[in-house]
């Protein structure tokens, strides 16, 4: 069978992806050769790049080159690969496997995780200040990516500060809101920003979607813990429950949960579709994103 | 004894980063309030301000106004001092106290000092893209920072990896100059940026002097060590030596060290005396950073 056209434009993400950290690495000319291969090892490590897809596609719905979005992609990807490399340190959520590989202290050490963290937060930035774009929509674009990233370290914050107690659905989809969806929101706003645009009324529409799309992505993510198919999901199913996480079955019921995933899928396309843009491949996107592994 | 123009200029550096520091949280919402907590007693911890005072500096020198410099000097200040507070952790130097005070894991958790250090790594680019000034010049603040940034990191990574083992004063060189050498260069340089200078010469000129009072600056640091006081220099005499650290006495003899110091602290002001500039305050502060607590 033919790849779909969205299999395409995934692959097409997952190696621009590739090519532009792996020039920009080449060109930081990372003086410790440690860091520069902890700085590799986070970011070349089979990510879906689902962020950086967001990103090239809310682009190209607003009429910009691919090339537009190829900087703020690669800053998105490069901030969420440095949240993966802490989340994982044993001050945090203590793991050892990502994607089946050693985590990046477990591979090299805690210090080494630690500063390749930091460096892929600063080299973020970089990426957006040497970005081919109009200096306008370069620090448009920062101004977004580091509201978001502090936005997610505080959805973090959060989180830990809510393990182990009783949490209600406004403070879980709180959570949510900042922990991942800052990032996805950022991922859509900057694409858009990277194409030229900077109407209001749009980067409002973007934002909505944004926040629609990360939280059903993440109420789907709970459904799929408690029903979900163990290989597809890449982690045991029931693990939130084991852990005593708060999640949307736990808090409102399994039945509700599923159906707050489809609502939030069917508002997301319906956003989506007043946006004037082509959003064909975000609709895609969308599709893919929240129907995943069922 | 009425205050010198130093003193009158450190007290207002101090109270212009206090300021600017103060309301730059009030705005931005941190929406974790342990997170926000870590993040203000990282920052208001009677630290010194040097590298603020550098970029004030620079500002002034070259015909900027004092507020042009607000943004970049509070940015630098925030990169500086979340890397104090991850360097602090258990994985890096394991430090119990700074100041005086519990460090910022001590005093809240790891988890929490992990996430501020990331939260003020982030607002720092923020500030700067916030900052009134051209938009061209926002961009290239961002690009001096980040570059800053990284290079710290890395000099961090060197730090490390040299524990215990030989290096050559070479090494320990290319150590201080990323390590602390970096920022203080970027200070330098995000100051005249601020107030709009832009010919490489100036930039270039300002480079040399800042690599030149970085290394004085670490060389002095090294000395007095050796030779200083305790009170005033606010850690026990002879740390180094204790803890194994190659410093510039331990590798090429207290003497040469002590005569290293003031030939780069006298080159450091003889390239202010070629600038183009009022750097009547930048040699006031040469003075004071090289020559301190002897």
């Amino acid at each position: 069978m033919p790849p779909t056209e969205l299999e395409f434009f995934m692959q097409r993400v997952r190696k621009s992806v590739q090519q532009q950290a792996d020039s920009f690495f080449n060109a930081q000319h990372l003086a410790a050769v440690n860091l520069d291969q902890a700085v590799r090892y986070s970011v070349f490590n089979g990510g879906k790049r689902i962020r950086p897809a967001l990103c090239y596609a809310s682009c190209l719905a607003f009429g910009g080159h691919w090339q537009h979005a190829d900087m703020p992609a690669l800053a998105i990807e490069l901030i969420h690969c440095y949240s993966l490399v802490h989340d994982d340190l044993p001050c945090m959520d203590d793991d050892d496997l990502r994607r089946g590989q050693p985590t990046c202290h477990r591979q090299f050490n805690e210090a080494i995780a630690l500063l390749a963290g930091d460096t892929l937060q600063a080299m973020a930035f970089h990426a957006l200040a040497l970005a081919p774009l109009e200096v306008s929509l370069r620090v448009a674009t920062m101004d977004v990516l580091a509201t978001a990233a502090r936005d997610m370290a505080a959805g973090q914050t959060l989180d830990l500060d809510a393990e182990g107690t009783p949490i209600t659905l406004e403070q879980l989809e709180s959570i949510h809101r900042l922990k991942t969806g800052a990032l996805i929101r950022a991922s859509l706003e900057m694409g858009a920003l990277a194409a030229g645009v900077t109407d209001p009324k749009s980067l409002a529409s973007l934002q909505r979607y944004g926040s629609l799309l990360g939280l059903a992505f993440q109420v789907q993510d709970d459904v799929l813990d408690v029903i979900g198919n163990a290989h597809t999901l890449g982690k045991s199913v029931g693990a939130d429950e084991r852990m005593g996480k708060a999640t949307y079955p736990s808090i409102m019921g399994l039945a509700q949960a599923q159906q707050l995933s489809h609502d939030l899928h069917a508002q997301a396309l319906t956003e989506l579709h007043t946006m004037e843009a082509d959003t064909q491949m975000l609709l895609q996107l969308t599709d893919y994103l929240i129907s995943r592994d069922r």
